[in-house]
């Protein structure tokens, strides 16, 4: 096979892979939402540590489990931070609805 | 849904990203050795751009392009790690064949 046809088939790898980050990222930020609701912190390194063995015990190889380990450290570190910008923006939603009831809007633009 | 469920479909998610990640390495390996064949360098700053954007152009969200370049870059060195074990590897076999058609293998033990 060439260079060029290897290439393709990491392309196709990783179009994969992208959408299956986003569908993660879709249930992390569930998870997020679930966790500001019930007043749970963000970051649980249990959770982590299990997150890893699940990876390790279902690997086939060739990756060594330690790249596995690498790799799942950066998703969950870019997870974590697309939560973090989540409970953010809920914050903020929050604050200006509470704005806007007690009467702190701008009614004149509509800019709170 | 409770963190429960949510967090079996993650479990769900990393199972298919392991075994992905496999097939991804599984190709890298195969252009490892066909670079070694080639004398082509290990690394190719031209090609992982296109890497990064081939992810950003297939990016629908909600993870945000920032967070894949992370997720890639990790992949990435991960690969090249493991392409590098196993140039080491083909090089040492060739030696040890060598060195076992020169003679200058130790016959006694085996080891060479």
């Amino acid at each position: 096979m060439t260079l060029e046809e290897l290439r393709k088939q990491i392309d196709a790898v990783d179009l994969e892979l992208v959408e299956l980050l986003n569908k993660r990222a879709r249930i992390a930020l569930e998870i997020g939402r679930y966790k500001a609701a019930n007043q749970l912190p963000v970051t649980e390194l249990a959770r982590e540590k299990v997150v890893y063995s699940n990876a390790h015990e279902r690997n086939k190889g060739p990756m060594p489990n330690s790249g596995l380990t690498q790799i799942f450290e950066r998703v969950m570190d870019v997870m974590r931070a697309l939560q973090r910008n989540e409970l953010a923006r809920i914050k903020q939603a929050e604050a200006d609805a509470e704005a806007q009831a007690t009467g702190t809007s701008r009614p004149e633009t509509g800019i709170k």
